[in-house]
Order: structure tokens, then sequence, then C-alpha cells
């Protein structure tokens, strides 16, 4: 079952002008799909970042992986490693620091993927059954809330409207649970003065009085301000994610803060457990098979924070349906995924390049697919058509800072900010 | 692909008398073959230990496993876990602590390595290919060397004579060498005063001046005699290990000895990595998929030990082929297996349960097997006479102590013993 064909397609689609730490969601969001084909015909899908510099990575190692067999994973993954080199870029800064060991699995991530997906075709079995097999029918995901504008800057508003104060919060979780039925809640912070959010979470606390609560400012408050709002918002949180930047501040934080703290930027490539072990600075890991070295390895991981006693739920960034396929066989599969997980899926509202109908909301869980691999069809119009969206678009990197600079030209990027 | 039936015999083979920190091995070694069918009528073999209570489990667990799915490995563990229960058994000290979940996992992994003979078979892959694709062709074995008599007492001597003093261990390693072609040399300590096992190190390295050497005392001394033999080491063994007892005396050990700390006994389960981490209390993790739970929990043991630089190699008690052909496949799958594994083979002496041919020693290594799953075969006619001899020999746990002390009553168990 050799790698016979790989072909890398950039892709682009609508996104709402969703706010962060680092500015706002372009109008456009960028992601790369994989199809690995085998000699026998068989083919895999995986999905990864639409930047330009990642993008080319990535197909560079599509070029060094013709003729690797699809099993030879430890194989692949040092050709990948050969491939990347030295080279470290990041996305921007809402994934955390750069490494060259998280630049050599993010590249090797929607290869092994595209790998599984053909790995349970072969056999007619889910991908989760290569993960040690599904323990939950279906995996539970979080309304992930955003402050955002009513619609992008000269261009109609959108249908979610706008949520820049707690009562537009209130609405869109509602929106979002009507919709999808989530039953816990994210709400990205890092936008308003901490306080500002903290009310959000108090409004959201009342209007959601059974559903768990998270706030993740992005690391752009200072250890005081963190401590100072996590014990305010004592009470009404099931994690505090990033609330401020790099192990030791989360460790000073973790100290005094009622909740536990969780992460995706302090501790995103196994260089960084052992010193955020030993400095308590997490109970919560975010993990992400996008740049956690792909499925088999997130497994790794998994069993690793069980170890040492840290809870497990999943990060995501804007993605299309190939990766919330991947990350539902991956929760299924691991036992101590304790949290429901985040996905930007609502915001795609209901554009994507697969086939409809793998994939259904009930309850706010995706149902595991019992189908062979990953149990999803690309739409191969729906690809052409995304991929002239990119071609079109203008975009070639996400710059959520350059974008909302348009409009507010002193957007600062110190850090902290609070 | 569902279990329609598992077949647990238990055997006997004829064992020289090898010494060692607990005692003397008795005149037969035992063992438990598991053999699992699927609905379809493929076959999975798996090997584990013969002691009787531990065959008990195994035997009510191959009852409870009946009807699972063999890649349902989380479901099937999780029925294990529930089958075994709080029960905390071990077979004898030279493994380390006995714990709740170390029994657990020692029941399941043979479950384990069949169902992934299976899948293997199922598929036409190796086992190497299900655990990340080998990454070396052969994997390298060391010399088991044991201070040993020349025969038990009462029957004629064996062929590898007696091993009392250096002279005698050298002369073993040369057969050894001479015969399996080994380019590393582990001695079994914990037999003989401190002191002369350091002169047979000595004697080793004199006459094999090119080839790694290690020393087992089985956590018989006491801290300050670690010490003192290791400062005396210094400069002629890979690795020391277990000389002392628990990971608060390892770790003090491991801040005075030159060379690195290994272990197979103070660290032996999961929860026993955090405190030695935290200690620095090894160098090297000697991982023994018998206990840790199967062949894909252990390689998720060896991403944590890379992940906080612990150096990787392999246990060993005595064991027949399958046994053999699992270690090699995950030893071959494992790229951080930094040293060559232990293998009690030599001591089998050629008898064994599964055909000849497919498990053979070259330049000290064993060739990974490319035959689907674990790439062996069982032969039927020695698993019936090596039956017949564990009905015959009387023997139902192994009992090292309780046979030298027929020999030497007042053989000592006070511990540190130096
Ligand atoms: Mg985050
Ligand atoms: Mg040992």
């Amino acid at each position: 079952m050799k790698i016979r064909e790989i072909t890398v397609t950039p892709v682009a689609f609508r996104d709402p002008p969703l706010l962060n730490a680092a500015g706002v969601h372009e109008p456009w969001a960028l992601r790369t799909i994989v199809e690995v084909v085998t000699d026998e015909g068989l083919t895999g899908l995986g999905e990864t970042y639409g930047d330009l510099a990642h993008l080319e990575k990535v197909r560079e190692a599509a070029d060094a992986l013709i003729g690797f067999d699809v099993y030879a994973q430890n194989r692949l993954h040092a050709r990948v490693s050969a491939v990347v080199g030295d080279a470290v870029s990041d996305l921007h800064g809402l994934t955390g620091v750069a490494t060259k060991e998280k630049s050599i699995d993010r590249v090797y991530s929607p290869f092994e993927v595209a790998c599984l997906d053909i790995q349970g075709k072969a056999i007619g079995r889910p991908v989760s059954d290569l993960l040690g097999g599904a323990v939950r029918d279906a995996v539970p995901y979080s309304a992930y809330l955003f402050y955002k504008w009513s619609g992008h800057p000269g261009a109609p508003d959108d249908r979610f409207g706008p949520a820049l104060d707690p009562e537009g919060i209130v609405a869109q979780a509602r929106l979002l649970i009507a919709e999808y039925g989530f039953r816990s809640i994210k709400l990205k912070g890092g936008v308003l003065p901490p306080d500002e959010e903290a009310d959000a979470i108090f409004a959201l606390r009342d209007a959601f009085p059974d559903l768990p609560l998270r706030l993740d400012p992005n690391a752009v408050w200072s250890v005081e301000t963190s401590i100072r709002i996590a014990r305010a918002l004592d009470g009404t949180l099931e994690y505090l994610e990033d609330p401020t930047a790099g192990i030791p501040g989360m460790a000073a934080v973790a100290a005094e803060a009622p909740m536990p703290l969780a992460t995706n930027m302090c501790v995103v490539t196994y260089d960084h457990l052992p010193p955020a072990i030993a400095q308590g600075a997490i109970g919560v890991l975010l993990s992400d098979h996008h740049y956690w070295g792909g499925l088999a390895r997130s497994v790794q991981l998994a069993r690793l924070c069980e170890t040492f006693g840290i809870a497990l739920s999943m990060h995501s960034n804007s993605h299309l349906g190939i990766s919330l396929a991947a990350m539902t066989h991956l929760a299924a599969a691991v036992p101590n995924v304790a949290a429901a997980c985040d996905t930007h899926t609502p915001w795609q509202d209901g554009q994507d390049v697969i086939a409809p109908g793998a994939l259904r909301f009930s309850g706010g869980a995706v149902a595991v697919p019992t189908a062979p691999g990953l149990g999803i069809e690309l739409d191969r119009d729906a690809l052409a058509v995304m991929h002239e969206q990119y071609l079109k678009c203008g975009l070639t990197a996400r710059d959520d800072t350059g974008y909302i600079r348009r409009f507010d030209p002193s957007f600062p990027t110190t850090r902290p900010r609070w």
C-alpha cells in the first residue's frame, strides 16, 4: 500500500468577523486539503492550515512522500522532519510559541490522518478502531462564542449579528445552542477589558446555570490581572484557558486561581511538558492533532497527560469537515478526554469540502462515524469552488492583526495588554 | 472480527539453575500461552507468565472477552480491569512492586498481543506496522549472563557449565556470543558479594573491550554499597540496573553514580513515573510489554520516556518465541529504543512452542518478521508436550527462594543484603 500520488489543494471559505486577542478574522479563512492516493487506488484525506509558508512545506513534503508505505509512519515522520529541517514557522500567536518540533509535527499531521483514512478503508474499519477503539458513540463539543462585529466592514451584516457586550454574547450562545444543542460554552476572550469579559461570563452563568463555562483570553493578561479575574470568577468556570503567557506565568496564576488552568499556548509540543509539569502550570491540556503530529501521536500524548494527572480536551482553529471527522475519531478513542472539545464548525455555517450528512450534531455532540476510514467523502465540486475562492480572495496567510488595523490603526499588540 | 474462542494453556520448559537475588531458577520455567480465535477463524497468539494466581486471572479474563471485537482495545482493557478488580498479585520480587494497575496491565497484555497478531494477519501486515512501522530491520539483544551451578542438584550437569567466578562468567559470555553473536552483555548480579560481581565486570571488560556491559543486582544493595560499587565501576558500564530498592534510593544513587541507572523494578507502572522523574531516579527504563499493558501501550510509554529524556531498553523474564516475536516487533517500531534488549532465549536452548525458523539470531540481533501478524506459527505438538510437562512438573508458581533453601536453608532475604 504505497503512496502513488498526493494532491495538495489550498482552499478558502467565508469567515465572520470574529474578534480575538490578535485582531479579527478576515473575510476568508484558509485551509489546505491533502489527498493521498495509493498504488491500489485507495484515497485518504487530511486537512491542515492554509498559510503560505506552511502550505509550501506541505507541498515539499508531499513530493518527498511518494512511494512511502501508508503504515510506515515512523519513517514518514522522519522524512517530513528532513524536509522541514530547521525551518521554524508559525501561523499566528494564538497557538503559542513556534518550535522546530512543532513545525515538523504540523506538516506531518495531514499525511498521517490521510494514511489512517486509507488504512481504515482498506480494512473496512473506522479510524477510531485504529486508535484503540471508540469508548463513546458521540463526541461532545462546546458552543464556541466570539465577540464579533455585525458583519465585515463594507459588507452586509451576517446572520449571527453583533456581540460586543454580555447581552450579545448570551444571544449568540442561545443561537448556537438552538442550532447545535451544545451543552457547554467557551467564550473567546482577550478582546475587551478583563472585567467586561468577566461580566459576560456572569451573564452566561445566569442564562445557562447548568452548562460548564470557559474563558480564553489568549494570554494577553498579566499574572496579576489573571489572578484577580480568576478569583472574581470563582465558582463560574470549568477552566480558565491561557490567561497569561508562558509556563512560569501560568504556574504563578495556577498557584492562586480557584479553577484549573487550560492551555493550547504554553504547552504546544513535547518539549514543553517537562517544565510545565514540574512547575504545575496547567490542569488541562487542549490537544490539537494538527500540531501534535496527527492522531496516533495524540493518543500517546493523552497517555502522558493521564500519567501526570492532566485533564484533556481539544483545541480548534477554523476548520472544515475533514478535521472535524479526525477530531471526532480521536476524541472517541481517548478515554481521558474529559471535557467537551472546541470546534469552529458553527462559523463555517454549512460550507464544507466534504459531502453532507456524514457528521451531524445532536445534543452538541457528533456521532462517531462508523463507516470505513474517516467516514467522509470529498465533495469535488465544493473543493473546486473553495479552491477558486482561495485563488481569488487574495489572502495567503492569516493576519488578524493586519486586518483589524485597517479599521483601528492603533490596535495594540503589546503584551500583556491588560 | 469478534472473539469467538480463547484457549489458555499453561506450559513448562526446562530451565538451568540460574542464580539471582531471589534464589535460583527451578528446573522448570512456567509460561501461559493464549490463543484467540475470531468468528472468521483467524487466530492470534499471546504469551504471559505461568504462575497460578496470574493464570487464574487470565482464564477469567479469557471467558469475559468472548464476543469482543479485536479492534476494541480500550473496551477490552476496561473489561480486563473489571475482571481483575482490586486483586493485586505479583509473581516474585524481581519485577518490582505489585500494584493494581500493573496486575490489570499484566493480565491484559497477552490478549492485546494476540489481537494485534490477528489484525496483522487480517490485513497481511506485520505487527510492527500496527505500531508505527519498523525503523530497523533487526533488533539487537544482549548476552544475558547468569551466575549458575553446573546443573540442578541431583541432575546431570547442563551444557552451559558452572559460572561462580569471573572466569566462569567470561567463559559463559564466550559461549553465548559464539552461538548468538551478541554485541552487548548483561550480567545478572545480586548473587555474590558486590566486589566479586564488580570483579566479574572487570574481567568482562578485559575480555570484551568493545562490548557495552551492564550489571543488575536486583536492588539488593544498600544506597551506600551502590554508590561505592558504581564509582568502582566508573568507565565500565553502559548502565547499572536497579542497584538499590525504591525510587528515593535509586535517586540517591543516581545523584552520585558516574553512569546512568536503569530499572525494571522501581518504575513498573505509570503511577511510578511522576515521582521517578521528579526525583531524577532513572536514566534508562527497561520496558516490558508483559506488564506495561501490551505493545500499543508500550509505544505510548516510549513517547513519554522520550519526552522526559529517559532512554529505553527492554526487560525480559524466562520466555518463549511468542514473547520474543512480540518484543522484536515492538523494539523495531520504537525509534528511541537505544540499547540492546534483554532476552532469556539462550537459556530456553531450543525449546519452543512456535515452529522453528521464524526468529533467527544473527550478530546478536533478531530480524524483524515481515510475515503477517507476529510472523510465527504455533507448533501444536510442542505445545502439547510442554503442557504435559506443566502437568507433570508439579510446579504452579515460580519460587526461586523456596528452591534454593532446599540446598541452602539459611539463604537470606533480608534487604538490603549488602
Ligand atoms: Mg485557546
Ligand atoms: Mg532487572
